[in-house]
């Protein structure tokens, strides 16, 4: 058992605190730094741990020139080198996602209570911009369904759309720019990180709770009902559907239904053979255009269709003029932009990652929600509303070969001609396949693999998206979303307020210290109790540690009573994965030394790491432990204390 | 540097993960377990960490029965064994602190706003029933200044205690009701972690804040002041104490300054010499007999000073039918209520664990709660406000030799006799001797040797006390608590949302892994590179960790390529900090997994600990891994590793 560990003492460079004999290792404080030095490290960490300056490093000053206009317009980078043959790709994808974007754009600008002019000024400006300002090659840009619902909601429930049109209309402006400006601001001061506290298990149970919303909604215009709900929950929107039976309209129902099939068989095939992405791609704009030349053709005879009706020909007009920054509505815009923004940012930022993983190329994240917060707050100003990367736009812009964002200027392109001269066409196109187009998409947003998976490996993560599942259907659409964001930070501080603590025994013939429960070969060391924390050592756990560890001890010494072994002698604390510790942490250690000293046990500590070490030692804390008290093994601690005891009469 | 390691392969008890060659140790899964049974653990964990239930093991029914009526009502543990010694003890004990209670409830009761007999009833009911409940033996129990200003200021922003002098009292009550009623459910449902929220830096700075505020508004009766600013910041007290100093009356301010100094005198006093702590003890009964005595015989010459005036003769009447349940302040009175609760209950628990862990017994967290919670609820029914184990009257009980609640009986009985007989007495007792008596208890709450020390150990927790401080002062109390709570709680996020990760070297000679930076002799090994991960991995942690990784092996392999050193050929993650992991993390792995594949890198698990392992092994994510991807010590996979290569061609 006995360890032979030497190391050269070497005084003039360590900043070692030599607490056992010789011959064994120190446990050191890390090298000493100002504090103000240690600010900026933790700040950079917190802020700028990409380093994003990097690329700048031992560069002449016209080189960091324009490697910084490069940094700020991504488009810099690649348009000097932009071939014929990407152009020709570019091209392909962006006709394939504009014929996605058009018919989609009009329906989700629907969800959003807005007219449907307006999803496709949301499909023209920001697309532009992004090309311009964005880092993502594949990203495809323009209203999404998430963000249409929740603004949708969130402002239907203090103004109707029909009765203040205009009213709605500048607070889904005014909301669209706080939008922005909350995304351009997380992105400018580096805060990005916020996103990531919507964890995987929560936006997956929120996305589908969505989902299971927006389709049900549908069936107002599947069905071909005229008054409909103005509420969000479950029960309101399937009374209102049960309710209004008498306005069903039979040539509705029909010709929905059968649209509705074709879209979900269509988008079936795609995703059983991926190659034949086109079909599904192809599927939204095909329907469009049969439906309506089924009811312009059939007008005489079928009555109870609702249609899109007229829409304006031209391009987005200006609206800075509808943006209002005081008054009564202020509070709902700014609320309303704040989760919109930060939803739309969530799938952006997501949608970008994902491809650029898949073509090995980075996309910077903070950067990324400049780019979309610039987007949003000009779009604000010509007309358009909350846009972001959709998620199956990209998927269709990725498979249909996109290799830039060109795609999206083709995709503005398109869009272009439409509102200038193909606006007419729409006269007819009836809403119930809106309503088909809807569904279809949204169904994709229901991700029941992923909770599977988030099933099979964490139980309580999947109660997280239950709970933002039932919390959307139920209650309401931001309550669903900060019940989940609640739980998963609950989660977290649960994690860190009730930690593991791990008894460990030594695995014969080895110098390994494991948890005695994992590994049934591991023994007991006699007269030795150690025990592993495996958590940070602060204010909200530090009780309960000491409860626990005590506990442990006294289970230990009734074990031993059983087992007619000798008492405990020595307490070793194995601090490894004790990643910090606080005021609180240092009182619990100062405490716990102090009790088990009564009882004439000792304690020992090994190897806490560095911020702890510094932290114990600013706190004088070290001086209860007398001359040894610290071991950077488990190993050295038991063979140093096994021999001084033997060498005591 | 080969290590020898050999375990006998046991395949039948093993859940065994075989992952490298031979001779190896496997990484194990821990003991597979039903899900059932792992949430009762994780909920036993959670819930009763202490295992109250241990003494009823192994016991007769009858004795159980017994144990259990013991648990509930500790009175019945120690009552058959009470004997005449200890009786002595408890009357001299109870006393002391009657003298102090007295005056200390009269001025607490002005602090809230409320009639001072409010505070003598305080002082009888709630002792009583805490002395059947309780398990603390040296918990002083009454009226405390923290609770009693809260309760004060959150009422008095809605309610005019001199308008609404009924209305006020109804509030008050009812708010104690409410404040029990929330003890006791933390208690019962065992939620008593909630305040170990409250953090030691954030208590630091919030009490400290308060003390200043409370000592402030005293200037109102130390100068005698008539009209005074109902707020409780900073500025509107003090231009209140400037604006009208026309008010000031050279009498009172004499008198006040003269008493305030003896008392302050007597506290140093007494602080210097412990065993002197009668002499502050008894100091306000003294100051407040002697100024009523000085009022009393020169009232015809005295005309300045206010005194408290006619109190009713008789105990507590019932209130039980002021409490309300419905209308307009219920909503007022459930918040007041929930944030004296929760700080009523932060002092009495600290309290009790303090003096609990000086003689070595245990104070039961949980039933501490309840039985707190159970008194004010009591309490609230017969005329009493918020109460609980005040830290100035206990530490002078304990002084005083306090052995058992007897103390607290004796204190209740002497309270009763001052109700019964005389109040007659208080009549020109002076307002500015209760500032006085307030000013000096509060500044005992004054922590700064406790703010040094924080200073001292980590700036961060510093700048939590010091928002904490400035909130109360500027803001309000309620909202300084916010800040002070949000601050901790985000501190300990932002600990987990940027860990450390840290590179590790060989310590030559030896199998120990230790970080570059903070062991200067620590070698890289040639084609490896080590870092270890100090934090559990999930969501919001995960994408600043996969940037941060790869940004590590950026940075190493520049550091090579300057050294022209051969490449980074393994990535080795020690695992040992990683203590638990979600679905994000899992995915950070596999991707990182991938990425590294792509650059011909491999990637290497180390010690994952039980949670963590268990999880891998669900998500199958360790069939990416093939043969040879999990090690139990870095010291195995760097030997492994480096021999297979070398077997290779």
């Amino acid at each position: 058992m006995a360890i032979n560990v030497s190391v050269a003492e070497n005084a003039s460079t360590s900043h070692a605190m030599p607490m056992s004999g010789t011959g064994v290792l120190d446990v050191r404080l890390p090298p000493p730094i100002t504090t103000a030095k240690k600010l900026q490290l933790r700040l950079s960490e917190i802020f700028f741990p990409d380093d994003p300056l990097h690329k700048f490093k031992d560069q002449t000053l016209s080189r960091k020139f324009v490697l910084g206009l490069q940094h700020f317009l991504p488009i810099l980078q690649w348009a000097p080198h932009y071939t014929l043959t990407l152009l020709k790709s570019d091209v392909v994808s962006g006709l394939t996602i504009a014929s996605l974007a058009i018919p989609q754009g009009i329906s989700y600008a629907k969800l959003a209570n807005l007219p449907p002019i307006i999803g496709l000024y949301s499909s023209f400006v920001p697309p532009l911009i992004y090309s311009v300002l964005g880092s993502s090659r594949h990203l495809a840009v323009g209203p999404v369904s998430i963000a249409s619902l929740v603004m949708g909601t969130m402002l239907r429930e203090a103004v109707s759309e029909e009765e203040q049109t205009t009213l709605y209309l500048q607070l889904a402006f005014t909301a669209t720019f706080f939008a922005g400006l909350f995304q351009a601001s997380l992105g400018f001061l580096r805060l990005g990180f916020v996103i990531d506290f919507l964890s995987k298990a929560t936006l997956v149970g929120f996305m589908a709770g969505a989902a299971v919303i927006v389709a049900l909604q549908q069936l107002k215009g599947l069905l071909g009902i005229n008054h409909f709900t103005n509420k969000m929950q479950i029960i309101p929107v399937l009374s209102s559907v049960f309710h209004e039976e008498n306005e069903w309209s039979w040539e509705t129902m029909v010709m929905g239904v059968c649209f509705l099939i074709v879209l979900l068989v269509t988008r079936q095939i795609s995703i059983v053979y991926p190659k034949l992405f086109w079909i599904s791609a192809a599927a939204p704009l095909t329907s469009v255009i049969l439906s309506t030349a089924l009811v312009a053709f059939l007008k005489s005879k079928l009555h109870g269709i609702q249609t899109i009706g007229k829409l304006p020909e031209g391009i987005n007009p200006p609206s800075a003029n509808m943006l209002f920054f005081s008054g009564h509505y202020i509070g709902l815009a700014i609320k309303t932009g704040l989760i919109t923004g930060i939803l739309s940012l969530t799938e952006g930022i997501a949608v970008g990652r994902t491809f650029a993983a898949l073509k090995n190329y980075q996309v910077d994240g903070n950067k990324e929600m400049m780019a979309i917060g610039l987007m949003n707050m000009s779009g604000s100003c010509t007309s358009c509303y909350v846009t972001t990367g959709s998620f199956s736009r990209s998927a269709v812009n990725y498979n249909a070969g996109a290799q830039t964002v060109v795609s999206n200027i083709v995709m503005a392109i398109a869009v272009l001609i439409t509102l200038l001269f193909l606006m007419p066409l729409f006269r007819y196109t009836p809403n119930l396949i809106l309503s088909a187009i809807i569904i279809t998409a949204v169904i994709g947003l229901i991700d029941y693999k992923g909770a599977y998976e988030i099933l099979k490996v964490d139980k309580l993560d999947f109660l997280a998206a239950l709970c933002s599942f039932f919390g959307v259907l139920f209650i309401s659409v931001p309550i669903g979303l900060a019940i989940a964001v609640g739980i998963s930070v609950l989660k977290v501080l649960l994690h860190v307020t009730r930690p593991n603590t791990v008894p460990l025994g030594n695995i014969p013939g080895t110098h390994v210290y494991q948890s005695l429960t994992r590994y049934q070969e591991a023994v007991r060391i006699p007269s030795f109790f150690i025990i592993a924390v495996e958590a940070p050592i602060f204010f909200a756990n530090s009780t309960y540690l000491q409860e626990r560890i005590l506990r442990w001890i006294r289970e230990e010494e009734e074990w031993l009573e059983l087992h007619h072994s000798s008492n405990v002698k020595c307490v070793i604390l194995d601090m490894t994965a004790v990643t910090g510790i606080d005021t609180s942490g240092i009182d619990l250690i100062s405490e716990l030394q102090r009790m088990l000293n009564l009882r004439a046990i000792k304690l020992v500590l090994v190897n806490p790491v560095g911020g702890v070490m510094e932290k114990l030692h600013h706190s004088n804390i070290l001086e209860l432990f007398e001359s040894e008290g610290l071991y950077l093994t488990v190993g050295e601690a038991v063979a140093e204390i096994s021999s001084s005891w033997k060498a005591e009469p």
